[in-house]
């Protein structure tokens, strides 16, 4: 685990919280991005070596959409950056968590990802994400 | 806004939170510390230069508690680290931004904090923290 590479932040429009993250850190977003394969819209503020990500469902299947419906908007998930994202899962299944897929997949901001089941880490979604090169 | 100082994580047992933190980030937290004034436990792990916050409640009325009877065990706030709270917490003001309190107050890992209404954020608690010096 390099750095927290981002949190994400299920919201419900993602055009009026874009505002609200540009005054609250004092500087728009520095990109949005369409990400067909979980139905959702996002866009990207940085802070420092971190960024924030909005996310809103574009449709209602979005595991966003069924966020919002169970527990309201606000924060879904943290990333942590790594060097070798196979080497990471294997070393985290062998500790006893859960990987939510078997191979990591294409992530939004050219990433390949990987989620760890919320069960097994007190209820925090967390994403593992290494930068496709 | 210079960087995000710590993400704080609603846990029910510091002690077994701990250990899982330690397997997930490959190393244990650095110190432990008890907030009287927000009646919590709390331990940090760093992670590059910002940190994750472990927080247990030590009573029924603290914060945490009523947090995780509300919506269980996870990511609770982030904290932004600022370079002068006073000045941010005005900035935020004008800007429509809620506070909580009206003056900085004494955190953890000697720290001034000012907490924002999650109402006006995307239900997400976020925290002002600025270093004493």
């Amino acid at each position: 685990m390099i750095q927290i590479e981002h949190l994400g932040i299920a919201v419900k429009n993602l055009e009026q919280s874009n505002e609200l993250f540009t005054k609250l850190l004092g500087k728009p977003p520095y990109k949005t991005e369409h990400v067909a394969s979980q139905n959702v819209s996002t866009s990207f503020f940085m802070i420092a070596d971190s960024k924030i990500e909005l996310l809103e469902a574009t449709s209602m299947d979005s595991p966003i959409a069924k966020f919002i419906e169970k527990k309201g908007e606000g924060i879904h998930h943290i990333a942590f950056l790594v060097s070798d994202i196979y080497a990471e899962m294997k070393r985290l299944q062998s500790e006893g968590f859960n990987l939510l897929s078997q191979e990591p997949t294409l992530g939004a901001d050219n990433k390949l990802i990987c989620f760890l089941h919320p069960k097994n880490t007190n209820g925090v979604l967390i994403e593992l994400c290494q930068e496709i090169v």
